[in-house]
């Protein structure tokens, strides 16, 4: 096991950030000054995965180091089972507490809670109901009102901070932090053509900063007890608007080009021609709708990137940048009209690749390094719980540690990665005659090929990523690499055997078990026929004058 | 769904009841008729298949209602993790009761109960600790006894029962029921050269009556409550020695030939060699072993038929012959030499395949018919729910409801059925050369293959069922049936990909999210550029004016 010299973590997640849209990872126009210095004192993963194009399915397992298929909650709002574990059981288990601040688009299993008794008062049922954390500020940043009443049935501890500082209404959230003012009205930021419009809001009252407030509070109220602070931004997913003076930092010309070809329309996979035509992807495909989105999104970026500066030099006055690991990463991309598609769910890498940056402040660290290895989202928790000391259940996590990385060695790793999407709860489940459990999609990605499968007898795609890296050409249906696709299946194969639910049992506990200890020690003599086969000290209990006769 | 005029469920299961010891399921010498009238009665499954060829393992698939790999009790003393819905929970939601007079082989999640804070002194903890069972009398009848003390920490209630009537000592199970005398000294039935000699019991007193008699005493203090009783019978697992008149019923002469071949020692699969060569293989290969095993099992099996029929009668002049559905079954079978195996653990019929009948008192069920369907163990609960009146959740149980097999009917079926074994806990996993994580085997069988997969780089073995009944030839090396074995990885594949976790959102609960209500009702627009593509009514929260400038 490596160590790290880390005795807190500082775990940073952005929603919807693309993995390209930094300019440590080569953005052309979006300089983001003080992430590139992050990864320039730690090591960038450029191939980082995933397990589910979603917020919610991508959050359960990252917080409980499971894939989606594993832990069960696989999109938005599907209850995580009661009694999974998460990254607060195991970090506890190790003794670093686990907050946090932000959040987790977690639904609690309320109905599982109520058959086993669990109450939201008691300590276990609070952590039960919040994935395990504890909870410094808990805003999913999605307080959404239509006729049928909130998305989310939470209390928003932003909308009470931008009642307290003075912002009227119900719903400040909607009403001035994702929305602007037009003649008068509000311009609500759900509708793309208010985009270029400044929110009307204080910059410093908008979420990225109220969040990294939060975040310096709470290291401030820590005393020795090692931490994680789970800070978990709520952008730059959208509603896309962003107050002054990012609002206009970007315009039409700093927007590159749509990834995206013709090509893909001719005779597309159904499942992906789908998600092409739905209100998102059309949305999405004009030019004007870029023009507006991606400028905002690239605002929000850069006042992320300012509020990280501001962050992370509080971390240097403070000692923290010494006993702190800092990681940044996000739960999923966007395709802001690449390949035709809005938003995420699918696998083409705007989507599921994600940015990810660790910086350990051990002094064997590797500083200003880039890794290639295929890393998974599950693999932070192991990471995690190998700084607070902690050997990795195995039984139960499911990716690896990634500290040797961090210093330059090369561990066994894996050789292909997987993510899955489940689109039950959406329009084009219906749409392409699926019944909710055939609504699922596999991605297997190896350093060449990204290979795709549908549930519901759909052929797979395949694109290979060396010749054709835009992923535009889906050899899925061709008769050209039948050879890859047998692999691929083989490893999906494989993969869906894998040992995800002993996660009583661990090895170390079953490895006593295989001894020949005479009748296990406990008298069971299984395949024996004459007593004196077994040693006579093993079978005491069943040997001597018999006490009575009945026979 | 299919209904039944059942009001409650005599669950009987046999422990280690091979498929073809009964007279109505073809012995030659075993007369069983009580069990013959009840099969006369209903209908009687020729190909039901276990999950696991191991009790506890079994036992959990077939009280869970799901796969193996899908509960994570894996193998005997497994623990079933804290919050995994089980028969009790499903009945009680429909107003059944489900109670246990005899064996499960449960582990309880000690740890996860310890996490969630649960108490075996509540009723909900005594739940989780008894695998969802109100417990009438549980008794796993393995009481044995080594130098490290009990193999079981419970208590017996049928030691309890023994001192009762005056047996002496602390563990009359071992003594007398399980043992017989041999010139004044303890003959322990753990040996099999005793299996010959009678138990030094009271015959009345024996595991099989004593249960038989406490299952009529549950269902004489039954009210008008449906009630589930799951009679769950020790024998005639080992160890294998019965009392008098039963112990000479049978002789050498009534043995029936073991179906084994040298052709099976002939370059044999590896993990099958292993299997073939542990302790219990070499003691079974041996003809006095057999000899003396099978008389005693024959033995066993007889006297249960007699209790079968003493139950019967009570059902029959009580009344409740007429509104209790009956179901006889058995956790797995018993090689009894076949195959140069003993025990059960592998995928030959003797092993995997278990007799099953079900009587329905419905008027419109079948009398005297067989199913050759391919039948799973966790095709019992559906079919449980069903009769207590609930809908299946196929979210969470994987099996199907037999209740239309019963009356004839053809539903739409599987084509094949699986069973896994995890034989990590034994010494063949270490000399194998596998880790705890690869020792695992996947069987595959549709009405004419049988085919399984084991971890760890090993090659299949396949099976032609028609053409070789026996399971002599294994055909998973040859290049002839390659065909076949891609069709089984094929379907091994589609059965990984299963969706078994997402226990906490049902179809019902899924389909009316996929509807395009705008906004969801709730506010949510993605994808829309202008406002007015949004139905005015549906975004009322975002309109208006605003009610202060901060730009």
């Amino acid at each position: 096991m490596t160590k790290s010299a880390a005795k807190n973590i500082l775990f940073i997640m952005f929603d919807q950030l693309r993995f390209d849209y930094l300019s440590c990872a080569g953005h052309p126009h979006l300089h983001t000054p003080h992430l590139d210095a992050l990864a320039a004192k730690g090591t960038r993963f450029t191939r980082a995965y995933v397990q589910s194009p979603v917020c919610g399915a991508s959050r359960m397992s990252t917080y409980t180091g499971r894939y989606a298929s594993s832990h069960g909650a696989q999109w938005n709002g599907f209850p995580l089972r009661v009694g999974e574990m998460t990254m607060g059981d195991h970090l506890r288990a190790n003794n670093m507490s686990c907050h946090l601040i932000g959040k987790t688009h977690m639904k609690a299993d309320v109905e599982g809670m109520k058959r086993l008794g669990l109450s939201a008062d008691s300590v276990i049922g609070a952590r039960q109901e919040e994935c395990g954390f504890d909870i410094w500020a808990r805003d999913d940043g999605l307080w959404a009102e239509g006729p049928k009443g909130f998305y989310d049935q939470n209390r928003s501890p932003y909308n009470e901070y931008l009642k307290s500082k003075g912002y009227p209404g119900d719903n400040p959230w909607a009403e001035f932090a994702n929305a602007g003012i037009h003649e008068g009205n509000i311009a609500s930021g759900w509708f793309m053509e208010h985009a270029n419009k400044p929110a009307n809001i204080r910059e410093e009252d908008s979420e990225t900063p109220w969040l990294t407030g939060e975040a310096m509070k709470f290291i401030e109220a820590q005393g020795d007890t090692p931490w994680l602070c789970h800070l978990s931004y709520i952008k730059p997913h959208w509603p896309y608007i962003v107050p002054a003076p990012y609002h206009d930092m970007y315009g039409p010309e700093h927007v590159v080009t749509a990834q995206k070809s013709p090509r893909e329309h001719q005779d597309p996979h159904p499942v992906y021609n789908a998600f092409m035509n739905n209100q998102i992807g059309q949305t999405f495909a004009r030019d004007e709708v870029r023009e507006k989105v991606i400028p905002a999104y690239m605002g929000l970026i850069k006042q992320a990137d300012d509020q990280m500066g501001r962050l992370f030099a509080y971390l240097e006055e403070t000692g923290r940048m010494e006993d702190t690991m800092v990681v940044v990463t996000s739960d999923h991309g966007d395709y802001l009209g690449d390949h035709w598609l809005g938003e995420k769910d699918l696998f083409h890498e705007p989507s599921v690749k994600v940015p990810l940056i660790i910086y350990d402040p051990s002094p064997d660290a590797l500083r200003g390094a880039t890794c290639d290895a295929l890393v998974e989202a599950i693999d932070l928790l192991p990471t995690f719980i190998e700084v607070a000391g902690g050997d990795v259940p195995h039984h139960i996590c499911e990716g690896h540690s990634l500290l040797p990385w961090l210093r330059g060695e090369t561990p066994d790793w894996r050789d292909w990665a997987v993510s899955e999407y489940d689109f039950s709860c959406t329009p084009m489940c219906p749409e392409l005659g699926l019944s909710p459990t055939d609504a699922r999609l596999f991605m297997v990605t190896d350093q060449r090929w990204k290979f795709m499968h549908a549930e519901g007898g759909f052929a797979p795609m395949l694109f290979d990523m060396e010749n054709d890296p835009e992923e535009y050409n889906d050899l899925g249906r061709s008769d050209d690499r039948t050879d890859i696709i047998t692999l691929m299946y083989d490893r999906l194969g494989q993969w869906g055997r894998r040992m995800s639910q002993r996660v009583t049992m661990s090895d170390a506990q079953i490895i006593p078990r295989q001894g020949k200890v005479p009748g296990g020690g406990v008298g069971i003599f299984i395949g024996h026929y004459e007593e004196n086969d077994v040693p006579q000290d093993a079978r005491t209990k069943y040997t001597g004058k018999a006490s009575e006769d009945y026979t």
